[in-house]
């Protein structure tokens, strides 16, 4: 990474995960699309096995990775072609930055729907039209296989699916740097990793790495969510270079130009705000604009109050003024505003519960009402939607949470923090919050926003963001599991045969995290022989029951009688020995 | 820890958690009761919060500490009062143990029941008595207060849910260290940590330590899988020094008898093993007695086969001799053993599936029907029993398992390892299966068998124990919040007010590990002033939700109206300011 933008002794990663390699299916619609994955090619005579890979170019070993220039610009010439956006040469509002941090070098130049157009991916797909980004991200959720069978995702399913607001596919046109991918109840399920910095921690750099760190380990979108020094220029870095959708919550920024007070906050600063985020490309917002005044009384007998910052700030504003929440009364602004560039609005959850005692309160289901009502808003002017959740929820409660949501949102895309299922681990709430993520994913969560091993401690580090993400791909894909995605399965049936045929080298390219699964079989059997050994340090060689399983499916093989004795006992409806009557010992 | 049986430099660990105290809850029945907890003292006037300890005195600081000893005869009293049981002096029939290997130095003499009577928790509660270790299990299920309110468990119930086959005690005589606990459905879940030597790794001293180590993190029971040199003296030293339950698979030591190839295991052999263990003190048994002849041939078409040591084995046995389980023709013999020291048996599922793939299938559900049917056989015999469940399950098959369990087995208590909820996760497995742990627990699994990152590459080591018992007593816990056990939200509650109120050193002390949580928080914010700042790294001062949200309730509260508005709210059906009609955005 060039000094200017660094403070770390950590450049970017860049290359391959160990044993997978960069793949790219061609595909001839659209003029030509190539669309990447993470493929592991396997021993043993087994196909390679193709798996979702956001990383963006920093993982293909062919290319030129240069921050200071940013990414190619993958969907500028689709964006073009449209014919419905033009140059908007106004300045940025934003203040100017402080000198100790650097500017972008070469900031594209914005653009802008021209007027009475709304350029955006679901006034595409309500007119029928199927667009290269929706082409591109039904290649992405096949995994690259062909579209035969009854259960390929097509583009126009892709297509349908955002006309009837049940997905969204962000992509603001100032960011065409993004590969686009698809998120909704109908898709493999996303998950997103908050980077940014503190006031108190933290740089550019570090930044940008953490954000190409978090998509290696499988990110599929970042929100940058900095509130420290030169917010703008921050997150002009990581826009430039990140492949993946950016999103952010401008009320953060808004806030830090009104002076820090809440109360000092107005429409005209936050609407700047938002256009200045909009022009650089930012692809989803999460707005407070639920949070309303006559919410806020039912959060006074909480056990933890409100815990969304943008909630928090929100309500302090509306109790200063005795006022409605402006992102409310202006809605229909910041739809306008969201139209001209395609970006999506993700309806915050300001006020989700903070704790296992607050979750499902009348507090979070109020806001979550008006939520429903402004999606409907938001569809009606062509803005992309998603809705947020919490939180802090208790197993029991959390299936309500997706019902509750599906119904009040009309089946908008649900997009959850957590949730925590306990308030009793910091230092693991990765965990805690897997779990909850995993079941509301299993029942129709589109997007899970991933928490680290540091919340409610600190601000995460490097490895922490690695631990979160590693723990939040476990709940997506359990859940698309759970759910049949149909690309699902194979990643796991390839993994379970290199198991049984000890192929421990493909068991490593095939994890999640190969590194430490690698590392981990090392720490006792480190030698090369080891890796093709019918055994390991758990069990040792005479206890192996894979091995002596293999034993007796030769021994049953052997035997004629034995898969006939299987059939009969299965068509004997489970008895054993059917003619003979069960048994008893 | 002394010299003569260990080979490593970490002694065990004694002395309390980090802020949290060793205390006792005095009651006088049976002759009077001392039943352990771990306290939390807390500050900000509110009351010390107890947590279930499985720890022993290890965690006592007024303990003294003897490996070579063993730990104090907890339960001798009672065993002898109740006149059932007597001396068995025969030898034990195991062969010499290696010469590098310790002998405890004075082990005590075994017990046995004396002819005609049946010695087991199961025998006192169907004739309507409460022992002693019913009203010990019955005070730490309510972790310690009075048994006054509805929601009390009361030492009857503990009664009745054991003569109902519920719930078990395990309880061996010649085990007298344990401290008494109760495992079914209508208790706080349970979890159990898997140690043991193997033979490529690890020691004697290396297990005691790890023993000690798991319950220190709340394990609370542990297995002993030894399979390595030794096993004999190896188990020995972790029963004299466990205050927990120990549970083994006496095949593995069987196997190691008839010189390591199944098919010259005898019932013989096994029968012998099986008597040595229950006379050293092995309070539950795992028991392939489920995997019978005619189920083998249904998983010759899996993609893992069989996962299970003790299932394989067995397999390889019926098909080596084309005969029927010993374990299943003989289980009246075993059962007979089992009830004269109160062993109890844990039926194994040596057909659990190993992937994804082989979820739910004929030869896993074929075993469970099994399960059941010995599982009354035990009953009738006045055996404790719980049933193993499995393994690798996808989240949209587990509670099927739980259900089909409860079926099959007359609501015994399940006891399952994992379940995984996918494959592709290595090193990372103690994540996928806590997700899987949670939701089985909380549709009423009464025991988790914990995973460790280790899981699928090697033996795991001390951090890998902790690593498993946490996620394990996150998933436990997650499951008791779901039941809704009336004990466990006052560990939630007081951490969420301790968040509320920025009472850090409070929120340290009370997690589940507090040595983690602190040094998170030290990571960036070190100095003691900020263990009672407003904030922390993650927002700084000026973003805290928390913070802003004191501000809100203090302005909410100082105006008179606002309760008044939450009260209308609510009551207007959660319309907005119900008599102007509902205002659009």
């Amino acid at each position: 990474m060039p000094d200017s933008i660094t403070d770390s002794a950590q450049p970017v990663t860049t290359g391959p995960i160990p044993g997978s390699c960069k793949v790219y299916v061609a595909d001839d619609r659209h003029g030509g699309l190539r669309v990447p994955f993470r493929e592991v090619p396997l021993t043993g005579g087994e196909p390679p096995v193709r798996l979702p890979d956001p990383s963006g170019p920093y993982t293909d070993p062919a290319a030129a990775i240069n921050l200071e220039a940013g990414l190619d610009r993958l969907r500028a010439g689709w964006i073009a072609a449209r014919g419905d956006v033009a140059d908007d040469p106004a300045p940025f509002n934003a203040p100017l930055a402080p000198a100790d941090i650097p500017a972008f070098p070469a900031p594209p130049r914005p653009l802008a729907g021209v007027a009475g157009t709304a350029p955006t991916q679901r006034a595409y797909a309500r007119a029928g039209i199927v667009t290269p980004e929706m082409t591109y991200a039904a290649i992405r959720e096949n995994l690259g296989r062909a579209e035969t069978g009854d259960d390929a995702i097509t583009p126009a399913y892709v297509r349908d699916e955002i006309a009837a607001g049940r997905a969204l596919l962000p992509a603001n046109i100032n960011h065409p740097e993004a590969e686009p991918m698809v998120i909704g109840r109908n898709f493999l399920v996303k998950i997103n990793a908050n980077l940014g910095t503190s006031p108190l921690a933290s740089s550019v750099g570090d930044e940008v790495d953490k954000m190409v760190w978090a998509i290696r380990w499988g990110s599929d979108t970042v929100m940058d969510l900095s509130t420290g020094r030169g917010i703008h220029p921050v997150r002009e870095w990581v826009l430039r270079n990140a492949p993946v959708p950016v999103g952010t919550v401008p009320l953060y920024e808004a806030l830090d130009r009104a002076g820090g007070d809440p109360a000092d906050l107005t429409w005209e600063i936050f609407r700047d705000t938002l256009i200045d985020q909009c022009r650089q490309g930012v692809d989803y917002f999460t707005i407070h604009a639920g949070v309303r005044l006559a919410h806020v009384p039912l959060t006074v007998d909480r056990t933890t109050g409100i815990v969304s910052r943008g909630g928090s700030i929100m309500a302090r504003w509306c109790l200063a003024h005795h006022a409605e929440n402006f992102l409310y009364e202006r809605f229909d602004e910041i739809c306008a505003i969201l139209r001209r560039y395609d970006a999506a609005v993700s309806l915050g959850d300001g006020l989700r519960p903070g704790s296992v005692a607050d979750a499902n309160d009348a507090a979070q289901f109020a806001e979550l009402d008006t939520l429903g009502e402004l999606t409907r808003h938001a569809w009606e002017r062509d803005v992309q939607v998603m809705v947020e959740g919490p939180g802090h929820v208790p197993l029991d409660k959390v299936v309500a949470n997706m019902r509750r949501q599906e119904k009040a949102c009309d089946e908008a895309p649900f997009y959850t923090l957590g949730p925590l299922t306990t308030d009793v681990a910091p230092g693991y709430d990765h965990i805690t919050g897997a779990v909850g993520a995993a079941v509301i994913g299993s029942h129709g969560c589109a997007m899970l926003c991933y928490v680290t091993p540091k919340e409610h401690l600190g601000l995460p580090d490097r490895d922490d963001v690695k631990q979160g993400v590693i723990a939040y791909r476990i709940a997506a894909h359990a859940a698309d599991l759970a759910k049949g995605h149909p690309a699902a399965r194979a990643h796991d049936d390839a993994m379970a045969k290199a198991r049984f045929e000890f192929r421990w080298a493909d068991q490593f390219n095939l994890a999640l995290d190969p590194e430490t699964a690698r590392a981990y079989h090392d720490a006792t059997l480190p030698h090369d022989a080891h890796k093709t050994a019918h055994f390991c340090s758990m069990c040792g060689p005479k206890y192996c029951a894979m091995a002596i399983s293999h034993d007796v499916k030769d021994a049953a093989e052997k035997d004629a009688g034995m898969r006939e004795m299987a059939r009969r006992f299965r068509e004997g409806g489970g008895a054993l020995y059917p003619e003979a009557g069960a048994e008893a010992p």
